[in-house]
C-alpha cells in the first residue's frame, strides 16, 4: 500500500467543474475583465488594444460570448462615424463572478498546498502576493 | 468622441499573456494542483479520483503535461502490483507558480473591477472571500 493521497479528502477535490470553458479560455477571459472593469462599455478599437487580440480572434470570441449571452455586442450611430459597443451583461456578469470565485479556490488550494511544502530545496515564489 | 477607456490604461493592460496554455486547460489546471498539492507524487488512481477524470482523458493530459516537462510519469515496482506514480517536475513547480501569479492578477483586476462598479442593481457576490 503506498497511497499517498490523504484519507479525508473527498474525491474530486480538484475537479473545478465550476470552471465553465466559455470564460475560462484565456483571450475570454482576457475580454470579460476587461468589460468587468468597464461596465459602461468598450468599443471595439478599446478591447482590441486592451487585450492584446487580432480583429479576427476578437470577433470569434465576442461571437462565442454573444452566443452564451455573456456580452452584448452592438453597432451605435452618433454623431460620428458608428461604432461597435461591447458590453457585459448582467448575467454574464453573475456567471464571471461564480467563475472568478472557482478560480479563488484554485489559487486557495495551491497556496495552501505550497506552504505545506517546505522543502528548502524549492523557490520561494509568492503567489499570493 | 466616445472612448470610455481610461487614458492612462496601458495597451494589452489585460491580455494576460502569461497564462500558459498548457497550464491553463481546465483537467492539466486540476493535475497540476493536485500534484502540486501533494510533492511525493500521487498514483494513477489517486490522481483520477482526486481530478474527476476519466482514464483516458487523465493519460491524454499526463502526456501534454509530460511533453512540456511539468511531470514524470513512471511505472514503480515494490512489494505489490507496479503502480504508475505521476510527479510534479522543480521546473513544473515554477512554471505553475508563474501561472499562479497571472491568475491572481486576473483575481486582483477582476475584483478592483467589481469594487469599482457600485451601481446598486447589481449582485453583491464575494470574489475574495
Amino acid at each position: 500500500m503506498r497511497s499517498r493521497r490523504t484519507k479525508s479528502e473527498p474525491p474530486h477535490r480538484f475537479s473545478y467543474d465550476g470552471l465553465d470553458r466559455v470564460i475560462h479560455e484565456r483571450a475570454r477571459l482576457s475580454i470579460l475583465t476587461s468589460l468587468l472593469a468597464h461596465p459602461k462599455g468598450l468599443v471595439f478599437g478599446e478591447l482590441l488594444e486592451l487585450c492584446g487580440l487580432t480583429d479576427g480572434n476578437l470577433n470569434r470570441h465576442l461571437q462565442v460570448l454573444q452566443s452564451a449571452k455573456l456580452v452584448t455586442v452592438s453597432r451605435e450611430t452618433g454623431p460620428g462615424r458608428p461604432q461597435t459597443t461591447c458590453r457585459i451583461t448582467s448575467s454574464g456578469r453573475r456567471r464571471f463572478l461564480d467563475y472568478l470565485a472557482v478560480l479563488e479556490q484554485v489559487l486557495d488550494d495551491a497556496s495552501g498546498a505550497r506552504d505545506a511544502d517546505s522543502r528548502p530545496d524549492l523557490p520561494s515564489v509568492s503567489v499570493r502576493g
